[in-house]
């Protein structure tokens, strides 16, 4: 094998599910590092984090975040920490008070589009400004596209310098009133990715009952992975 | 020539340009509907028509489209009228309120997205109310479609008889932080639009700059036109 290693990216809590959902869903701080580790053990070298409040809704309190980077770096030692700045945790520039902490990676939407009940805002002054504000701590994006032009709108703030060339590139499908699982969509978001951001790496997710063929989809056409 | 006609919409004020950006902007009813006429007599086949108050900010009232529609139908007998219920005219079920007029078509949005400055708010519930309205009153939507994703969902609406399955599709590319004017992304959203609204008529609109080859892209490729 000469390939590249598949990376494998855990999302281990989001924002949204409940133990009532699932007991199994980490929520607590300890009970995020414990299944972290267990991920990590078995090979994930991505943690993609949110933190929640006691009652479990999702916040993006900075101590929070602070003290889940520090669990993970003392029992997942090298595991890539990415941080959520997404718009369930907070509203506005709240989203990115977590990112002077200098994780290694943070989430970064640079587009709008619905979700299941409501719109997802991410209005172009407050991406500008996470993005600046990760040039500044030195925090690599991860660039969540849950739509097709999300890639060309990285590809106009790479090229203006807002984003530095290395951004890694997430395709989210299946959220409801998204962009859906579909093959041929999935395939022209690889080629376009390729096409106008040559030096991006890229991974996809394929959010509720499409995930498994979405990561199938990710190992078959030299992408990597996230749960 | 076997081809079906190239159906030309004329879009003749939009809901952003003043006179003092370019003096010939029709914003009168009587402007409009002198404008269109002209444009009429040279071939075009659908008005796309917003309202502006007196000092020409964008406006949905009802009773300037119905001024409007009555000019219209007037000096242009035979042309298919195509109200806007587009979210830079108001917010929320005001964007909706001149349906009743049952006009032969209007706008709808399907999704949401970034504009230049802001977000573009078309949230799940008004789309479902919009496209309701237009049921009731036997409105022939134009989805526009800002992004990939509202193809997928308009077929979704299609599906499950939200819309009707002859809706008129429209591509809008070259709005800033939206779709860029990108051929490989026109010859995707045109194959999407294929094979998930197979019953759909289409056409393609590039905003600024990018309108005339937009419009030649659209004729070389079967669709139809929107200037
Ligand atoms: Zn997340
Ligand atoms: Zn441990
Ligand atoms: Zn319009
Ligand atoms: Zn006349």
């Amino acid at each position: 094998m000469t390939q590249d290693p598949c990376i494998i990216c855990v999302a281990i809590t989001g924002s949204v599910p409940q133990q009532s959902d699932n007991p199994a869903v980490p929520i607590t701080i300890s009970e995020q590092i414990e299944s972290t580790q267990a991920a990590f053990e078995v090979g994930a070298t991505i943690a993609h984090c949110h933190v929640r409040n006691e009652d479990g809704s999702p916040s993006s309190d900075s101590d929070r975040f602070a003290r889940l980077m520090e669990g993970l770096h003392q029992h997942c030692p090298g595991m890539i920490v990415q941080l959520s700045t997404g718009g369930r945790s907070g509203a506005g520039k709240t989203r990115g008070g977590m990112l002077p902490l200098r994780p290694d990676m943070a989430s970064l939407s640079v587009g709008s589009n619905n979700f299941p009940t409501r719109v997802y805002e991410n209005p172009p002054d407050l991406v500008d400004w996470l993005a600046s504000e990760m040039k500044t701590y030195d925090v690599r994006p991860e660039i969540e596209c849950f739509d097709l032009s999300h890639i060309f709108q990285a590809a106009k703030l790479v090229g203006d310098g807002r984003l530095p060339a290395n951004v890694h590139v997430q395709f989210v499908m299946g959220v409801k009133n998204a962009m859906p699982v579909d093959r041929a969509a999935f395939d022209f978001m690889r080629e376009t990715r390729a096409r106008v951001l040559p030096e991006a790496t890229w991974c996809a997710a394929g959010v509720g009952p499409g995930q498994a063929i979405v990561n199938q989809w990710c190992i078959e056409t030299g992408g990597h992975c996230r749960t």
